[in-house]
């Protein structure tokens, strides 16, 4: 998982001041948070000194003639993950946590950002920021609409001014084509199948504009390191009805990546270049003329949306490319499959060396991480990790998007359950799978909660629902087991994931947000169970959605689960799980062995390869009924043998 | 069930003439529709003569110099059911149906409906009008979004000045307060509550405006019967911080009802009574001063809601009344439960009166929801059913909202199944029952369809959830027995219901615009499934939402059933049913010969309570793994006993 989130449109200030609530002083009495009631205030040493920054973005401000300026903690493409030039954010307040927005003005200075970080926001900020829990934040951006404020957007960013040049370079490594075997289309079929999508819309569109990274990445098959986690390039697309302009910084192509985008094309299909920097007045340009042109509005940033006419707008939430990306192609879904397996791979060795690491006391939990990461190094194709590994052992597992620091860590210990939550980057595609494991002996409760979080997997896992349901009203099934006795989580069940793109991937989940379920999509299925200051549990695999075969014909869907790893036998208690549950299991662990069994096989893995036999055997019910049954049939044939003798 | 619809804003006139498709003629060759492409036209017997109201319509539409005229389904307050005087729109084009909008241009006139009403508009609109499929509404509803049509409201309803005398007049019976027995709470308390809500709102508004008829005869318990099944007066109330203003026809009021609102009053507690046709003006010269008017945008009319300006507005998708009486406290508890008992006891004297009638042949479908509404009446505090009862045989139950008449109606036969959804309204509650039953040899296909709607039911009513989930994320738990095997239903699953108001109460329910589900709400829960041309099946009851407990300490919901009426015996096919959803039902049964037989006994209802003996006797599993144990030992035992001697 990891916590995906969207921004709302950079580059926004306000034209006037807002109300403030009183600064909140961080908890008293600890020294490694900030008191900034206490005289002199406490700073401890991980605060960053602000006064000179601010400072100077205020003199910007005044220049500019702003109330406010927001700092947001996106990039202009929205993207999840950003480069470090863009972390304006945090090098403006000093806070580095990856969700928060700050805002200034002449007097004042605030950081908004959600439980997660609101401690980490207490140990790096300095007392020139104020810490604004997401509560206020609501009301804030409540109070906003009825008032006389007026949002406006700039195209000068001020932290960039001020930033100089402390700020870190942008991106240059070279953008490159992917080999076909790693694509389900060429880059001019799917030009094509977009077109083909602009001429059947009701509306007309001249234009598709693309501003997400991940739709020009997809759209030509390019790739690049500009992101962490992500192989992005930054970039944007306009896409024509008869031409095609790719904004980007063009010395970052090689001759052949020219020659790949361009040989021999006729008009319609050849990739005009334009430089990065030049998509709004390009943009502009083109909606001067009988135009019309088709956005995503979940992710397009304001300073491009605005230049576009009401009249000459055809947006919908999700652009044709992100609709079309949804949904694999069979070769698109092979490649997918194929990563997963090598994947499982990975993630097996590295569950085989913590089971004998891990009572040596050897083992912490960044070190964990640091060879997680390394056992995907191993695996072909393989390109970086897919987000920061989640390697948290004990109670740190009950903070959800926990990462270890080589400072700041746990040792693993036969005492403790310990949950990893990984994924790779892989020429072919992306992975995420999250596993928990204990290799002492977990108390009932721990059974238990891990058991109720298995059936939740599995009961959404083999849900046969109708097409085109939207994953919003299917969620609850993952929910329903740990519910029954009164437990809960409080994260999404998740989220699409890409080929070599996205981990996680829009518009495909089970949030209010998501697109309804089709044939080709592939969500992660994620359910978990979180112990304040004990433990936490997640189980996450990714499945392709696939149609179901139904007693009575309908066009009905199910999910096929393609992470390929087994769950820890020490923390099922099978006593809970329905036979339909087991029998799901089973077969589950029956697909583990034929797919990754051969492969460990050929690459001479014989100690994983026992390992995942011992782990796959087949789970029975105690069956309790059926026991005593068989006791009942042995005494009385007994006391009839001794009767009849 | 029966259709729930919000209409949008009535009085709505187009500004600018718009696109029309071309007229779809009816279904060739029929004698029983219209077919406007013959010369000379087709017109059924059925059909009316609209030609000299349009040709008036039009001279006021001329004379009010706008180029179209839209005529909405329902009244001024939104309401389900219409007054006979609100039927603008079936007076104007003959179509009956009850959903459905029609648009009068000078050239033009058509009518949008859904599916449910296509060969009934055919049957009775002349060649005068169009008929749009619902599709067409939608994309012609788009379209008018982005060009320069604007739509204007008026305050004169052009309809009005075109029906003349032949418009029924308006209702004028008495208004009545409810007995303190019927009641929840004082009126006085509930202005107060709301009051006090008023105050705690973050925006502070100063009134709140109330139009749906359901809000102020649950503010001030008072009642009558304006509106068909429900039993509401033409009213609006501005409920102010320092007064109230009831806009109503005042001589309906009897003097003891006069002193009911206003007996020895202080000010802020007085209710003024204005003139129901003053209500615009009043609220135009409330928001002169310096004052904020609270609504529920869900379904405010535009008339009212364009006349406060926007920075006085203080838009809730429902007011704080809608989600008050949302809640019934332990009182109205106790009422809506005890009018359940006694609506029992009716339906259950149907059904027994059915079992021996049918198979005699002298019951169709018209004369069977006759009696039942007959036997509905014989039950203490009954003021009228709460809707019109769907009572349909065979396959006239695959149409979702069937109703028979005098004229159209099937014979019941013991060779069909036969559905009956009906509902009365009691002075302590409204309710809301559909049985459905065979009193032959159903098929196993009908069976297992029958099976599978009530294990939905089951499903639903025992799920265990966090407190305020909202339905939308619940209601797939009432149709997962029907996906797992291809089956499906195209309804909701539920809605709200009142005490002795509205049958279909707002904003409980599980579609996506209700509210999160809290302890004190009644739904209904009501799966089904149809089968096209051959016969349809729901099963429908009324569940309190009530707290539940679970092993681990926690806020969660679960619901208790509170129709007590036994499902077909005949139908169910219990080797389906899991354990849970086993024990489930026959504690439901239980339950039910608790609280319907001590009632029955007092009336000397015996052939009913042997009846009710009989369908609540525990259902119980064939068991086929401890039957086959049981078998194996039989055998075994004579083995050896053969062996042996």
């Amino acid at each position: 998982m990891a916590g995906a989130h969207w921004g709302f449109c950079p580059w926004l200030v306000l034209l006037c001041a807002c109300a403030w609530s009183h600064p909140k002083p961080g908890d008293l009495g600890r020294e490694d948070v900030r008191n900034c009631s206490a005289n002199p205030p406490h700073l401890p040493v991980t605060a960053v000194n602000t006064t000179a920054r601010l400072s100077a973005l205020r003199q910007q401000i005044e220049a500019w003639n702003l109330s406010a300026y927001i700092i947001p903690d996106t990039d202009a493409h929205k993207s999840e993950y950003i480069g470090k030039h863009d972390e304006r954010r945090a090098w403006i307040t000093g806070f580095k946590g990856t969700a928060g927005t700050a805002v200034v003005t002449m007097r004042k200075a605030a950081v908004w950002t959600d439980s997660r970080y609101w401690t980490q926001a207490e140990r790096e900020m300095d007392c020139n920021w104020d810490l604004h829990k997401e509560d206020s934040w609501n009301s804030y951006d409540m109070n906003l609409q009825g008032s006389n404020i007026q949002l406006v957007s700039i195209t000068t960013n001020l932290v960039d001014l001020v930033w100089g040049s402390e700020r870190p370079l942008v991106p240059s490594e070279p953008i490159y084509a992917l080999e076909t075997a790693f694509t389900g289309s060429t880059w001019q079929e799917k030009v094509s199948n977009i077109r083909s999508q602009m001429q059947k819309h009701s509306k007309a569109p001249t234009a598709v504009l693309l501003t997400a990274l991940d739709e020009t990445a997809w759209l030509f098959n390019l790739r690049s390191s500009d992101i962490p986690y992500n192989p992005f390039f930054y970039s944007y697309t306009l896409l024509m009805d008869c031409s095609i302009r790719l904004f980007v910084n063009r010395s970052r192509f090689s001759p052949e990546t020219l020659q790949y985008l361009n040989s021999g094309c006729t008009e319609p299909m050849c990739v005009q270049l334009e430089d990065y920097s030049q998509v709004r007045d390009s943009v502009q340009a083109y909606v001067s003329g009988d135009v019309r042109v088709w956005i995503g509005t979940q992710y397009t940033m304001y300073g491009l949306y605005e230049v576009i006419p009401e009249e000459k707008l055809v947006a919908d939430t999700y652009s044709p490319v992100m609709i079309t990306k949804a949904v694999k192609n069979s070769k698109e879904q092979a490649l997918l499959k194929a990563s997963h397996v090598r994947d499982a791979v990975a993630v097996i060795r590295y569950l085989v060396w913590l089971e004998k690491n891990v009572p040596k006391g050897t083992v912490d939990e960044f070190s964990g991480a640091e060879f997680m990461d390394q056992l995907r190094g191993k695996e072909d194709f393989f390109s970086g990790p897919s987000f920061q590994t989640i390697s948290a052992s004990g109670l740190n597992a009950a903070l959800a998007h926990y990462s270890p620091t080589k400072e700041l860590n746990r040792k693993l210990s036969s005492d403790e359950m310990y949950l990893v939550d990984s994924g790779g980057q892989y020429w072919d595609g992306t992975t995420d799978i999250t596993r928990t494991v204990h290799w002492g002996t977990p108390s009932a409760f721990q059974k238990e909660a891990y058991t109720r979080v298995l059936m939740g997997n599995i009961d959404l896992s083999k849900l046969i629902f109708p097409a085109a349901t939207s994953g919003r009203v299917l969620e609850a099934f993952a929910r329903k087991a740990l519910w029954d006795v009164g437990l809960n989580y409080g994260h999404g069940t998740g989220h699409g994931i890409g080929n070599f793109l996205c981990v996680h991937e829009w518009p495909v989940g089970f949030q209010t947000i998501n697109i309804a379920m089709a044939k080709g999509m592939f969500t992660s299925i994620e359910p978990g169970y979180y112990h304040d200051g004990e433990f936490g549990i997640r189980i996450e695999d990714v499945a392709l959605v696939v149609g179901a075969k139904t007693k009575y014909p309908g066009s009905y869907l199910t999910f096929e689960v393609v992470s390929f790893v087994p769950y820890d036998r020490n923390l099922i208690d099978v006593s809970l799980l329905s036979p339909e549950q087991l029998q799901h299991l089973n077969q589950y662990y029956q697909v583990i062995r034929e797919k990754v069994g051969p492969e460990l096989h050929r690459r001479q893995l014989l100690e994983e390869f026992e390992w995942l036999q011992r782990h796959t055997e087949p789970l029975s019910a105690r069956a309790p009924h059926t026991a005593s049954w068989a006791s009942v049939l042995v005494a009385s044939t007994l006391a009839i043998l001794s009767w009849s003798s």
